[in-house]
């Protein structure tokens, strides 16, 4: 057997505004999609307030206990945005104006707009590498594994396409999605059979409502291909027996 | 000045599907609204996936730094569901078949249809206090300072309703919100400004886009209403001198 060298990686939220349920998270979801798509697992997200303490000492335990950590949100040029120094702080790197992003934002706004408000997003940890801003020029940094990204989801999607060559992920991570009009109590015992005889296999089952109707998707999640097939076979064999309905595979 | 005690609290989202990025979590935002409403702070949100070991040492921290801890996720009948017995191990207390939830699901299941699989969502921690379940019967649980609540968004909204009185809340956090059509860049001096004035009242800016055109919404956070008015009077203050348009209020 292979041994694959696992690559894992946590998310930071920073942001008051997702923990007064005030705004909904979706940059998590877009994140673990795309990082399950090149290799790299999540193993923890964590949602923590615009406090420079608990940035510092939540990014420093994240840092060493995974391959990569991803901060979004804290990057803008209000008081609140607070991520850039607090990054800073965690290294004992100094926060100071970084050139190039200077150039960036002198050339994207017109003249005589490159205000004080905005000077503020150029500030950065000293010789951090830049994560550039298709959409609305200010950029994000890197700092060692650490990737400081924005809070709006739609800045954050469109800088992921220039870090797909810089993070190095494993196998990809495969699924295949089983889902059956049923309840999760019908198949609960036949299931664990399955993950018991395939342990290097996540399965999960998640009930879902559709349309006025209950039903359960089983999600089968390997590296490799063969592994979900032999997986997916065993719980087709059930379903069948049971003469459960497939909706949708 | 009134001395008011903070009553603060955790969330823990326990699932592999969150961290997959294959499920959008909704219920951070459900939980942070209504506890914002009944006083309850939320101060750190931890998605981790369903091993045990995690489930255990995180929820032992939380629950000692935070007055409350919700958990969602991991409280159905099949093999991935390990939230009541990792639980259990976490508090040192048995698990076993809890007497009343399974009174509950006798009654709620037609005759024959409370199956093994069925029963499994009636092991809980010995003596747990029970969360009714006024959506799909399975009840949700409580022991101590820490509620354990399901994933499906739906049954854990309609689980809240019965915790009102059980959760002890501070006074509610109130908020003001006033959206400006405006960039960030452009108010963030003076918003500072307010801020260190008002250094006990939370505000916060958010950039949005609606119908194609750039935003800024400042929210005003403070259990103080007064407080909140004092700081709104100064924004509105340098609005109206900047002749920035107010799009909500």
């Amino acid at each position: 057997m292979n041994k694959i060298t696992k690559v894992n990686s946590a998310i930071l939220i920073i942001g008051n505004e997702i923990l007064s349920g005030r705004t909904q998270d979706t940059n998590t979801s877009t994140l673990a999609t795309w990082l399950n798509s090149i290799g790299v697992k999540v193993e923890e997200v964590r949602v923590i307030p615009d406090i420079e303490k608990k940035i510092i000492d939540t990014l420093n335990l994240l840092r060493s206990n995974y391959d990569y950590v991803f901060t979004t949100g804290g990057i803008g040029p209000t008081h609140d945005d607070i991520t850039a120094q607090s990054v800073s702080k965690a290294f004992g790197l100094k926060y100071k104006i970084h050139k190039e992003a200077f150039k960036i934002l002198e050339v994207y706004y017109k003249p005589g707009e490159f205000n004080d408000g905005r000077q503020k997003m150029v500030w950065m940890p000293e010789n951090a590498k830049l994560i550039l801003n298709p959409t609305s020029g200010a950029p994000g940094f890197n700092v060692e594994n650490v990737f400081c990204l924005p809070g709006v989801p739609s800045i954050l999607k469109s800088m992921l396409g220039g870090l797909t060559n810089v993070i190095i992920g494993g196998k990809p991570i495969l699924s295949l999605t089983i889902s059956l009009r049923t309840v999760e109590s019908e198949i609960a015992n036949s299931l664990t059979k399955v993950q018991n005889e395939n342990q290097d296999v996540e399965i999960g089952s998640y009930p879902f409502f559709q349309a006025g109707k209950l039903g359960v998707s089983i999600v089968i999640r390997s590296e490799d291909q063969s592994k979900i097939d032999s997986c997916s076979y065993q719980i087709l064999e059930f379903i069948n027996k049971k003469k459960i309905e497939i909706v949708d595979r």
